[in-house]
């Protein structure tokens, strides 16, 4: 059978990616920026008009449109209840808006669980039942595959990896809690730690490849550094691997999933990362768990759309369905 | 329709307890020593004359026997793969075993998800579709209902609240970890902790009430001192339940249950331990996922042979039997 023609629509604080989708591939993607489209009109609007762009550009007839939103989502109704980044977005019924205006089948998904969705059915989570999918950027999120289904808890907030505490004391955070893993792990805490090492007069090979300027080191020049063998560079993914898997270690002991996916942009820095946050799962977690294969995520930053588009299909809604 | 006659068997550490169940109801009830059958031999046997003895007192006739083993049990086949209780107990074909001879339907569980199914089709956890369930005795165990069914992870194990790190560092704990909640809320820990107090000079009535003598310690001596107004008494079921709150956060925030069933021993602290740990979610889970309730159980000591008979009907098994 020929797969159909989806339409994405990945919302991100900088830009929403928009794109027509086949399986795994995108066909066809642009993209315009967030920041001159605040209000929910002025997306409802930018977003009706790049889905009728897609669908003049498509071969084939457009089977659904799946949004992806970084925030929180009533599903399968489809409202964003709120949105960090869109501030004036509160109980936007964006579903309904769009299917009125676009006569297609529309299904909004918190971003996340999209991007997981993704990665579960095309990427690095395929052929398990039970996943965590998570992702590393300025902020650190989750999504839980559970029993072959979308997990979304209670009231849709479900997979908050990046705000499990890692401890009793450490940083607020603007969730309200205390020591979230976010707080030490997301791309700002991590380039802080940098910088305040630097400050304090050690050597590296980052600081060179950020022309001397502190404030211009990116996640990248770590990587970067890291294979010209530079001490801190290693010492800083070792630590954050660290503390991700002392996090794991509980999801693992909690939820015992077959696999976990991790994706984002720091993600990239690969076994410098990785490596620590294996051994400490390995070390940390009971024994049957502790198996738990821990890999990159495969679809990149294709797996927005590639997931919206599949939250399109109604990939997504069939656990909350069942189970309300 | 009439509620359906089931027998369940509860290993425990010290006792197997057997009954005859219809519903929530307990009609009749005994037990045997654990220590007396320690060889998967013995202990089949001891069971099937407890069936025997059963299936006379019964008026009806008896649907199914379900067994709840304190250890890892593969389900659907019912073999006992390991259980710190019974150190010879290694992937024993339990429930093979016992069908053969009884000539009924068998079902063998983990004895906590056993309690799980328990609570939440007669007790605390009722009308809910996400439920965690907690036992605090010498072990924490937990159980995990996700999407309306009873949920096990990929090797049988998922649930395992008690070895959730509460931190980086800490004392190790028998399961291969370091920190875990167990090692500071369970039996042992707590009156360690208690009895360290005490030696350090601290008056207390929770010494008076055991005779003078710290050895003779028990929790609900701790329970009565807090009634009396003892400030070591309070400040203990503060600490627990402060530290298993903040272990709750986290599970909160990944899971976003609806509700959170706490049963075993030192529970009927009531208020003095519950309140602490529903101001420590409150205070740190994230504003949705915060507003979970979390209630004492309500079965009792009875919940293991009423979640072994539901395990008996097969109750426990759909999750499994759906997903491979």
């Amino acid at each position: 059978m020929r797969e159909r023609v989806g339409i994405g629509i990945d919302v991100g604080g900088t830009n929403v990616k928009f794109g027509l989708v086949q399986g795994r591939r995108v066909l066809f993607q642009s993209s315009f920026p967030t920041a001159g489209s605040l209000t929910p009109k002025a997306l409802d609007q930018a977003m009706v008009n790049a889905v009728h762009l897609l669908i003049r550009r498509s071969k084939e007839p457009v089977a659904g449109v799946g949004v992806g939103i970084p925030g929180l989502v009533k599903v399968p109704q489809g409202i964003v209840l709120s949105c960090a980044n869109l501030v004036n977005w509160k109980n936007v019924p964006l579903k309904g808006n769009l299917k009125r205006r676009l006569r297609l089948p529309v299904e909004v998904e918190n971003d996340v669980n999209a991007m997981t969705l993704a990665e579960w059915k095309f990427g690095a989570g395929q052929g398990v039942s039970n996943l965590v999918c998570l992702t590393l950027g300025t902020g650190v999120g989750g999504g839980l595959i559970i029993n072959g289904r979308l997990y979304r808890g209670w009231n849709g907030s479900a997979g908050e990896v990046g705000h499990m505490p890692l401890g009793e004391k450490g940083s607020p955070c603007s969730c309200g809690g205390i020591a979230c893993l976010e707080r030490t792990v997301g791309n700002r805490e991590i380039l802080a730690w940098v910088r305040r090492r630097l400050r304090a007069g050690e050597k590296s090979r980052i600081l060179e490849l950020a022309g001397g300027n502190p404030a211009k080191i990116i996640p990248p020049m770590i990587d970067e550094a890291c294979r010209l063998g530079d001490r801190l560079a290693r010492e800083t993914w070792s630590r954050v691997g660290t503390q991700i898997g002392l996090v794991l270690t509980g999801v693992v002991n909690l939820l015992n999933p077959e696999r976990i996916v991790i994706g984002g942009g720091i993600s990239k820095a690969g076994r410098w990362l990785f490596e620590p946050m294996r051994r400490t799962v390995r070390e940390r977690a009971m024994r049957g768990p502790g198996k738990v294969s821990i890999v990159p995520a495969q679809l990149g930053s294709s797996a927005g759309l590639i997931g919206a588009a599949l939250v399109g299909f109604g990939e997504g809604c069939t656990s909350f369905r069942r189970t309300k």
